[in-house]
């Protein structure tokens, strides 16, 4: 045996670990990252190209620690779609949403403190947690994958952890949280310690629904996070991004790394907000894509579950990891989530969408032959 | 009294913290972060802008999460200029040498765990090491501010901790460590635990003396961090990388956040190293610089420490803060360090270096008077 990760002094808990993420395959149809499956308009990457270019110019000097001008620019970004007041010195950003909830584990969790989620929900969550030395509380979801409320507050009762994550639209089941349903999560954690609460959400531009971002009025523990990887299509930018009362923005810059985010990252988000109305019409279409992907899976005898995002989570199957690799055989690499029975599909374009119905078409017949 | 940090459940070590970084002032002649003070040549801008649109035009989808292109450029640059053979298995790059760092930190450090630097030294080891939750170790240096390697020795086998941290050319002294003296440390850290010896060469291209990366052969133990941000003029690019055994590259990627480097961030690091020739001329004259600065500012009678980095730390002052205060006050941004009796002034452009010590001139009039 060659020298490995065993052989080195790593900390106990990574012991036999694997680094997370999916399978990056080369396949025609990709729909398993919840990518925005269309570029960036032409216009757009022009605009990318000249801020980029003058941010260059000044790329001897370090970059504005405190990215004003892009929380600004992040502020007004959900003032205007929120409808609900939101200024710079409520937001922070960061190298995507990991980030961020890094930071918030690093200020209010760590070692000797916990943070639950309910899943199966996004799992960096737990990741990020034991990245961090913050226990980890498995919370329960409900048997339709919604929170289950006496059981959420048993357990948030129960275990009286420090950070209670609720992702709405949760990944990866697709379902929303109703904002009643988040208001007891949070009496539940104040009355239990007082816990910070962290709605995630990542996918909140492809629901039906609100954000609930006018609910940190008055809720000063209340923390939204945001990324414009999925509805902005800028996965490949790493910008994630929260809102809250100001003091949590003050705190997470006790344990931020000093000039975390980048001079060319700060230009290209700030030309992606420019954009904003454009890339905003593409979160339109792919609405309607999640919703024919709904309505053609039940109409093939699949079990849908509600989705609020921009993937669908589809079964049951009695192996999800051989129906996985049967659509990946016709050329569609889906997720397999590791939830039992279930599988995700990320919304692409109308033809990805079309390849990826007529793979499951396929495999629901061969499973009825 | 508004809601503020201290109102929050914020851990009690971050109580009463202040975030890191010098203070952002606005005067003609800035000293004070070791920037390189040469703008990124044109032709250089230019091929970040093509590189920049190539991705912009893919941003919608994830960037290449293990970044093997840019590890595979970055080993190019040190297998050409270190003079030793380094592949891309033996290199992981992150967002600014910081997040190697906390990386590091996370894998061989965290909870129940300690490191050790020899301070004065670079502030932001013992911060990342609060932020991680590994204890820190203040370990001692001589008078010289050169590591007085039996007492090095001694607090290493005295209290065994995990992650051994050495600085050469150390900040904000600016001496280099012998390259004996790290292989004495490694082996005392072997000894008394087996630790990771983490040397931090984030300045080294301004040495008179050689990188230490020959070290890594047959010590897996050993990782060379370093840094795009002095020697290439990038310090807005954030990008920060290491060499080390492949098993510690593997290892890191246990707690790295997936997709932790943007494509942005990969395609302008790329560029920049298509132009190594030319920025490394900077470097050249940056080094003249520093070395008329040690001169010219012994010959003024301040003390000054050897320095093989793009700084010099001077001295001594009864009261460093109020000579910091004086030479702002002619328009010259040092920095104070709170290394008491010393100030660090990093080299600039020719015209800078002369304000910096006609300020400093008149400093030492005033002193006489």
């Amino acid at each position: 045996m060659s020298f490995g990760i065993d052989d080195l002094p790593v900390r106990d808990e990574l012991r036999g670990k694997s680094p997370y993420g999916a399978p990056q395959l080369d396949v025609p149809v990709r729909l398993n990252t919840n990518e925005n499956p269309y570029p960036l308009p032409e216009p757009l990457v022009e605009r990318i190209t000249e801020r980029v270019r003058e941010a260059a110019r000044h790329l001897n000097r370090y970059p504005d620690r405190d990215a004003v001008e892009l929380r600004t620019g992040l502020a007004a970004y959900l003032t205007r779609t929120a409808g609900h007041p939101v200024s710079a010195e409520n937001v922070w950003a960061a190298n995507g949403s990991n980030e961020v909830i890094q930071q918030l584990l690093q200020t209010f969790g760590g070692p000797g403190r916990t943070a639950i989620g309910f899943e199966p929900s996004y799992s960096m969550h737990a990741l990020i947690a034991r990245g961090t030395g913050t226990g980890w509380i498995s919370g329960p979801r409900g048997e339709d994958f919604g929170i289950d409320l006496p059981a959420a507050r048993e357990a948030i009762a129960e275990h009286r952890p420090d950070v209670v994550f609720v992702t709405t639209p949760n990944n990866p089941t697709g379902n929303a949280v109703p904002a009643r349903t988040v208001l007891a999560l949070y009496e539940a954690a104040q009355a239990a310690k007082p816990s910070m609460v962290v709605v995630d959400e990542a996918y909140v531009e492809f629901s039906h629904g609100e954000s609930l971002l006018p609910l940190l009025d008055g809720r000063p523990h209340l923390v939204v996070s945001r990324t414009m990887s999925k509805a902005f299509g800028a996965a490949g930018l790493r910008l994630g991004y929260l809102a809250a009362h100001p003091a949590v923005v003050d705190a997470v810059q006790l344990v931020r790394l000093p000039y975390h985010l980048s001079a060319v990252t700060q230009a290209t988000a700030l030309a992606a907000l420019e954009h904003t109305d454009t890339l905003l019409k593409y979160v339109e279409q792919l609405k309607a894509e999640r919703d024919r992907l709904v309505a053609e899976l039940r109409a093939l005898g699949y079990d849908v579950t509600e989705s609020d995002a921009n993937f669908v989570q589809f079964g049951r199957f009695e192996d999800s990891h051989a129906a996985w690799r049967k659509i990946l055989d016709r050329g569609v690499l889906v997720r397999d989530n590791g939830v039992p029975g279930w599988l995700r599909v990320t919304a692409g374009t109308p033809e990805e969408n079309d390849a990826f119905l007529d793979a499951v078409r396929q495999l629901k017949k061969e499973q009825s032959a």
